[in-house]
C-alpha cells in the first residue's frame, strides 16, 4: 500500500489541471502580450483563472497577481509593501512561527532599516492578541501572520487581528500567507479585513511554480521584479500560461463541494488523531478539534528519532515529514515547535502528518496499524 | 494555411517535453525537499535537468540555478550582482537596446545610487566597442549585453566585449542576457568570458515559467527572494519540478543535430529575405547574413502601418510580431529600432518575423506570397 501523507509538503496534480495545462501547452502556445490570435487565446487562459480565483474568494478580478509561487507571493507582498509605505513609518510586526519565505524577507528588510516585532504564540501555537496589542506603534506599517500553521496546523485568529488592527491603527496594511489554508478554510479578504493574501498553486492540487498574491485595490505596493510590464506593472516576465490556466482549475476544484471535501478531511484527521491518543508514548503538537486545520496533525514520539520513524514508515510506503518540506534538505530544528514549546528531547522526534483529498480512512487505518508494528521496535533498537 | 512566424515571443512546448513534465505531475509529484523517496524521485528531475543544461554549455552543474524565466534570471544577475558587490564600486555598463528586464532593473538600481551607462550600437545593431573602452571606470563593477537582440537579431560581439573588459579591469563581472540566443548559438560562456547567462525556457519549446541563470562559480551573488533556502540559498521556493525537467529536456533537443536545426532556420531566413527584397518599398533593418542570428527578420513597410499588416496576416493565418512582443500589450516605440536609425516614419510600420525549427520553406514561400499580395491593397486603402 502507497499512502501519501505529505500533502503539507505538496500534492498530486489534478488530472483535469493536467489536462487544460497541456492544452495551453500544445495548441494554444501563444504570448498572451501578442496581438495576434494566439495571444489573445493565450490572454482568455488568464483571464478564466483570474475570474475564477476572484469569485473563491469573493473579490474583483484586477486583485488577483499572479506569481512564480507561495515564496515570491509573500516577498512580493512584504518587501514590496514595506517599500512602498516606508515614508509612512518603518516598523513591521509579524510572528515566531511563520514560514521561512516570510520570515527571511523580514531578515532582509531589518537589513533595510526596518524594524520587526516577532509576536510570540501560545502553547497551541495561536499569536497572543495582547501581545499584538502592545506591538503596534505609531510608525507600524505592516502586519503579517500565516492563516494555518504549516507545522501543526494551528489556525491563527485571523479576524481578531484584523479587528485589533482596526482598532489601533487602522492604515496599517495586513498580510496573510494563506498558503496552507487555501481550499482548506472559507475565506473572505473583504469581509475578514485582509489586504493581501498569500497562495501557492502545488499545496491544492495545481502546478509547482506558481502561486497569486491577492492585493486589496486600495493598497500601495511596488514591484520586486522589473521588465516588460506585464500585469499592470507589477510582476513582469511572461505569463506562466498553462501553470496559471491550472492554478485557476485547481483553486475552483478546492471549493466545489467544499463543505464535503473539508468533512472528509476532518473525518481522516479524527480517526487519525483517535489512533495516535491508543498509542503509547505520543503527544500531538496543538488542537485537534474543528478550531485546527483539518489536514495537519503534529505527533511526538518519545524515545524516536523524526529520521528513523521517518525512513521506516517510508518502507512500508507511507510517506510524511520530519518537520517541514517546505525548507531546504536540510531542516534547522524547528522554530514552530520551539515557540509553542515543545520538550527539547521531543523536538527532533516530531512527525507531520498531512492529509489530501485522495486519502482514505484504509490508508489512516493502515498507518496507525504500522505504527503500532514499528514504534516498539524502534525503541528496543535504540536501546540496545 | 497557419504559418506561426512569432517563435522569438514564444515558442510550441515539444511533445516529449510536455510527456515528460506530465509525468512529473502525476507520477513523480513529490517535494524535492522530502527526505523520503517522492522527494528523492522529484530531486532526481532537478539534477538530470542542471547536467544537460551544463553539459550544452561546459559549465559545471552546480553553476545552474533554475528561476522563474528569463525576467527573473536578468533581475537576479543584476540586481544580485550589484547589491553583493557594491563596495567594489557603483558603476554599471549596459546598452540601449537591451530587452525591458535588463533595461528596468538598471533604472531601479540608478533609484538605489548606482550610475549606468548606457552603450550605443551602430546602424546594426551591434555596441560601439570604442564607446565601452571609454566608459569603463574605475568603480565599474558589472557590464550587462544581450547577445542576440530580440527586435533586429544582432548578434553582439561578446568575445571582443570579454577580452575588452580583461584588458581594461578584469574584476569586472560580464552579464550576458541569452534569452533570444541560448538553443541558436553556440555558447562557451568559460572560453568566451562569459560570468553570467540569462535563458528562458519557452524561447527553445520549453516550458513558460522557468528559465535558468549560469553564475560562474567565482561570482559573488546574492538571491533577490528569500525563503526556505532552496538551490543553495541562491533561490528560495519549492522548485517547479516539471517546470524543470521540460527545460532540461527541451535545452538537450536544441543542441541536438545543433548544426542541422541551425542550417534549416538559416535557409527559411535566406529565402525570405530574398522574397522581401523583391517586393517594393520594404527595409529590412540590420544585417541578414550569417553574422546576424538565424530566426529573426525586421522588416520596415513604407507606408503601411505595423498593426494594420500585423492584422491582415493574421486574416492569411500568418501570425507575426509588432516590434517585441516580449513587452506588455501596449509597447511603447522601440528604442531598438530608434538607436539603429531606422526613420521615424517607418518607426511604426515595422514587423518581425521570427522562424522556429517547426517552419517550412513552403511556409516561407506562402507568406511572401501574401505579402505581395496584401501590401499594395494596404498601400491604396491608407490613401483612400
Amino acid at each position: 500500500m502507497e499512502v501519501y501523507l505529505d500533502n503539507s509538503a505538496t500534492t498530486r496534480v489534478l488530472p483535469g489541471v493536467k489536462d487544460l495545462m497541456v492544452e495551453a501547452m500544445e495548441a494554444e502556445y501563444g504570448n498572451p502580450s501578442s496581438l495576434h490570435k494566439k495571444g489573445v487565446e493565450a490572454e482568455r487562459y488568464i483571464k478564466d483563472a483570474k475570474g475564477r480565483i476572484a469569485k473563491t474568494l469573493k473579490v474583483q478580478d484586477k486583485e488577483i497577481y499572479f506569481t512564480s509561487g507561495g515564496t515570491e507571493s509573500n516577498n512580493l507582498a512584504l518587501i514590496g509593501c514595506a517599500m512602498a509605505n516606508k515614508r509612512s513609518g518603518m516598523h513591521l510586526i509579524t510572528t515566531c512561527i511563520e514560514h521561512a519565505s516570510v520570515l527571511n524577507p523580514m531578515h532582509y528588510l531589518e537589513e533595510q532599516g526596518f524594524s520587526v516585532t516577532y509576536l510570540p504564540v501560545d502553547g497551541n501555537g495561536r499569536v497572543k492578541l495582547d501581545a499584538l496589542e502592545e506591538a503596534i506603534r505609531e510608525d507600524t506599517i505592516l502586519v503579517s501572520v500565516m492563516y494555518v500553521n504549516n507545522e501543526i496546523g494551528a489556525v491563527e485568529p485571523i479576524d481578531e487581528i484584523a479587528a485589533l488592527i482596526k482598532k489601533k491603527k487602522p492604515d496599517i496594511l495586513f498580510h496573510v500567507d494563506a498558503i496552507q489554508a487555501y481550499g482548506k478554510m472559507v475565506i473572505r479578504p473583504k469581509r475578514q479585513g485582509i489586504d493581501l493574501l498569500s497562495v501557492s498553486g502545488h499545496k491544492i492540487h495545481g502546478p509547482k511554480g506558481v502561486g497569486f498574491l491577492y492585493v486589496d485595490d486600495k493598497v500601495k505596493i511596488r514591484p520586486i521584479l522589473f521588465g516588460g510590464g506585464q500585469q499592470k506593472g507589477m510582476r513582469s516576465g511572461t505569463e506562466n500560461v498553462p501553470g496559471i490556466a491550472g492554478l485557476g482549475l485547481a483553486a475552483w476544484e478546492a471549493y466545489r463541494d467544499h463543505e464535503d471535501k473539508i468533512n472528509h478531511l476532518y473525518q481522516l484527521k479524527e480517526s487519525f488523531v483517535e489512533g495516535i491518543e491508543h498509542l503509547e508514548g505520543t503527544k500531538i503538537n496543538g488542537l485537534t478539534g474543528r478550531e485546527s486545520a483539518p489536514h495537519v496533525v503534529s505527533v511526538s514520539f518519545d524515545g524516536v528519532r523524526s529520521e528513523v520513524l521517518l525512513h521506516a514508515l517510508e518502507d512500508k510506503g507511507i510517506y510524511v515529514s520530519a518537520g517541514s518540506a517546505c525548507s531546504s534538505n536540510h531542516p534547522a530544528i524547528s522554530s514552530t515547535l520551539k515557540s509553542i514549546g515543545v520538550r527539547k528531547e521531543l523536538l527532533d522526534s516530531t512527525i507531520r502528518f498531512s492529509f489530501g483529498m485522495e486519502n482514505t480512512m484504509e490508508e489512516i487505518a493502515y498507518t496507525i496499524e504500522m505504527l503500532r508494528e514499528l514504534l516498539p521496535m524502534l525503541r528496543r533498537y535504540r536501546r540496545g
